[in-house]
């Protein structure tokens, strides 16, 4: 069977074409700039050279209409026909209190999604086009929907409840939802497997970092708690996200600077985080390097950071009453040696011995960093949310066509 | 040396009279219902009767004189005349970034004072009313202003600051200030005291739970972090209080509900923490009686307040990357052994082990509730504010009188 996986953006959409005999990438691409004269259609088949084209997409449906040309296409195509396609799996950030597994995607499936476009305005209404795209141009392909927030729908209600009136919760579904489920699930299943223990067995702090970030404490196999809450707002500093804020805050700097609410918003999410502390840059590479450079604003901009994600672990210890693992992964948490090493040095009080060389070493594998004496282990662990996608897709399709 | 301690409210007046030669208080009392004509006053001499007037008290000038005439009347007063007062000692909630330390008051601290009312417009001004009202009924009386923010002037920069753009700490001052400062100072040099070490060599996390609460890091002696922010809404979860917050909730929950910043900000600081999810009461006494009768939701707002207090323990044994003393005080702190046993029951990997008969012991004395056993040594510690401000008030006249 073969699964091809779209994550649907407002003017972007990427896609993988999984093989699941054996779970391998048959191709993988992205369109960029849907709705202006000059998208980039940028296409790459393994074993093959990749193709760049610029064209004119307007629409998302003209864009799946083109992933299709790529991937049948008779020179850089990778199947013969569309018909090869058997399923089509799409990433959702979004599922509200519904969706606490992926679903084949239905009438009533899609009403559902479109009922949380309020929870979710940049990222479902954009969902929603790639899956009517789908439809569009592969009728009779059944879709799943997996979403960002299913892991953590089994966080228990000290977790996901606010300590606000209670009449927003019924009237407005204010709570925690939390993020990158789909990361933290794979991941966690990827260290329980690597050190060879069941993973309910396991106290586990999963570390997702990269440009967005979220810790996640994992309990009997389960997200008992995770740092971003109604929105990706909270928890972790981030690139251009602040993280937890005195909430008074808003407020006051509404009230001074004359903000709208969708100035305050754009100010937490898109101006604030690193960008704003390093005055340099959102990403840590660049972060790290001016550190190197010595520049101060860089330097305190990584050292807020990772204060954040040390307090995050220490929270989550307490959280679950221990911890067995820690794992950091995403693009910072895969590949910045410097992050793991400020990290982990601050928290040798809960049993956590990195190895410096293992740290440094660069693998694409699951590997452990923490000295073999650490009583706490430390990994680092690739994630692979499309891989987990199209997994999801493929046991719902399979099940359902039974 | 006679000091007189007050804390002046919008609307009230607490006071105590030390004696600072054996440190005791020679009357406690407060004038409640300022502005209305029927204010009560409660004045309360130990060794005396109680005394309780109910009188027209319009402002704060002529609470001020009613105090005087409690302390000097022929029968319930506790000395001669108003000479006999050597100094007042003011508690003021914000003290910015000016104030790292008690000042004595003069004509440029009560202007710096007043720069600060817009970062506690509920507080510093009826404080200055109460200098005010000092200086016009004792006009030859030195008066030293104490703060609430001090102590935790010696945060460094990756705590206080927060990840959003730095035009706002230069324009606005937004930063972590911190409160209940008087009290976690005064409650380590007591735990330090008690334990026969010097404070500096302590890890000590310090639990001040009344209304509100807070939780502080205390390392090398000096607050290294605290859960209180710019105002004190962020942080633990307290009686009304939201505590910490997605903050996008907040443009959120005003759009939906359609609220002005004055009305969410009274939503987040009124009406909601443990008062929104019972259901029932702000009052921990209440929450736990009711939880004893079987109520569902006073359960919920126990665990819900125990947990974010775990949760802050162990975010801020990894800021110091360990602890060696954990301390309960104010209100809830020192008197509600089931608080204090859900805390700890879930934080013995930091090696904390309650002794359950220990912590029944009702006492105003400094006691530890902890095994012989326990790692972590956890203390229960009566704070007196008041006289820390005494305190202070008699070591900075006495030093400018020299």
């Amino acid at each position: 069977m073969k699964v091809l996986v779209i994550n649907a953006g407002s003017s972007s959409l990427k896609y993988q074409l999984y093989n699941m005999e054996n779970e391998t990438v048959l191709a993988s691409g992205r369109v960029e700039r849907i709705g202006m004269d000059s998208s980039i259609v940028t296409h790459e088949p393994p074993g093959k050279p990749d193709v760049t084209q610029v064209s004119e997409i307007l629409d998302h449906i003209t864009a799946v209409k083109k992933v299709i040309d790529m991937l049948t296409h008779p020179e850089h195509g990778v199947v013969a026909s569309m018909e090869e396609i058997d399923a089509v799996g799409h990433r959702i950030v979004h599922g509200g209190e519904v969706f606490k597994n992926s679903a084949l995607v239905t009438a009533d499936v899609k009403q559902e999604i479109r009922k949380l476009f309020d929870l979710a305005p940049l990222h479902n209404p954009a969902h929603m086009m790639g899956i009517n795209a789908v439809e569009t141009n592969m009728p009779n392909v059944p879709q799943v929907v997996v979403f960002d927030t299913a892991f953590h729908q089994t966080m228990p209600n000290t977790s996901y409840l606010y300590p606000i009136p209670k009449v927003l919760y019924r009237r407005h579904k204010v709570r925690r939802y939390g993020f990158h489920g789909t990361s933290h699930l794979y991941v966690s299943q990827q260290a329980a497997k690597y050190l060879g223990k069941p993973l309910e067995s396991l106290k586990m702090i999963s570390c997702h970092i990269g440009n967005g970030a979220s810790a996640t404490a994992i309990l009997d196999g389960k997200s008992f708690d995770t740092s971003m809450g109604m929105t990706p707002l909270e928890g972790l500093m981030m690139g251009t996200r602040s993280g937890d804020l005195d909430p008074a805050i808003v407020p006051y700097v509404m009230n001074k600077e004359d903000l709208t609410l969708s100035e305050v918003n754009s100010m937490l999410n898109k101006h604030s985080g690193m960008l704003a502390i390093s005055g340099i840059s959102s990403d840590m590479r660049e972060i790290v390097e001016a550190m190197g450079e010595g520049d101060a604003n860089a330097k305190l901009a990584f050292d807020m950071y990772t204060y954040r994600v040390r307090k995050y672990i220490g929270a989550y210890a307490a959280a679950m009453n221990g911890v067995d693992v820690i794992l950091f992964t995403a693009g910072v948490g895969e590949n910045s040696n410097v992050l793991r090493k400020a990290v982990c040095e601050g928290i040798s009080f809960l049993g956590v011995e990195l190895d410096e060389e293992r740290n440094n070493i660069r693998s694409k594998e699951v590997r452990e960093i923490s000295t073999d004496a650490s009583r706490v282990k430390v990994l680092v662990v690739p994630t692979n949310e499309e891989l987990l996608i199209a997994r999801d897709t493929y046991a719902i399709v399979k099940g359902e066509s039974k």
